[in-house]
């Protein structure tokens, strides 16, 4: 039996929710990483990818300039990273280069992959849309990559508060 | 290290995934279910939710005849109906009533809720884009339940094929 409740309430029932990091080169060069728990497919041919970023976030100023963004599913292992990435602003500081991220080259789009992820998608922005007070960037996958490590394994937020774990069938 | 792959291969490494259940009223009064795993949030505030529907589909027809949907949370114990609701068209046939299925009346929508759901989010249309192959319907919550037996957690996709499990932290 359902219940009446308010939205806040209710919406906390998702978890465990994906967690992706967004990459984006700026305007100055600088690989711009972002966690991002609002993320979808939305299409399978061709392969699109949405992401859903407020509308202040530096992120969304890289992406706009570049054009291009590099969505990775993180690992267990890169639970603090992901923690870094969602709680500062590009704007302020190089968050790459403060977690020492071991990265390497995309090969469609410019800016860099993530070596510890699960896998790295890069694409190209196909469509922007506005829905309430975020901005739903929409990509094109271009180029697909998985971890040379077939054993590492996807990161979730598994409750309120940003906690950061794996999960397993139950 | 990454290492390129396809993407149909690469994107496996998204398991597990949440699946929701949309409801929608068609034409004829019959509230029709389907099985939508590419959905997300895109707004706080106010609170909006995505689900990408294939052009062809039926609930596609009855969202867009009605205006509203109904997003339910499946709980562990609905596997198998959520596996029914995602490989039959209602089209065809009445699925909630051929899976039996707990129902009760939506507050501020046309269709139902799911009685046995972890939560149900009541939702107006608020936009409708396209993205690829898929229709990517937004809708503004109106509505919000959680179920009254507080212990009842949420199904996943746990792997290629439909397999409906759930899922706890690592």
């Amino acid at each position: 039996m359902q219940k009446a409740t308010k939205y806040t309430k209710a919406v906390n029932s998702k978890y465990p929710e994906q967690v992706v990091i967004a990459i984006a080169r700026d305007a100055q060069g600088k690989d711009n990483p972002i966690a991002i728990g609002w993320t979808t497919i939305t299409s399978g041919d061709p392969p699109m990818m949405a992401i859903a970023l407020g509308r202040g976030r530096y992120s969304l100023e890289a992406i706009r300039h570049s054009g291009e963004f590099v969505v990775a599913f993180p690992s267990r292992e890169m639970a603090d990273d992901v923690l870094y990435y969602g709680s500062r602003s590009g704007r302020d500081t190089d968050k790459l280069a403060d977690r020492a991220a071991r990265t390497e080259p995309a090969t469609e789009v410019s800016t860099v992959l993530l070596s510890g992820a699960v896998a790295n998608f890069e694409c190209q922005v196909a469509h922007e849309f506005e829905t309430g007070d975020h901005i739903l960037v929409v990509g094109r996958v271009v180029a697909s990559h998985t971890n040379a490590d077939a054993d590492v394994k996807r990161l979730y937020t598994v409750g309120p508060g940003h906690v950061l774990r794996g999960v397993e069938p139950a």
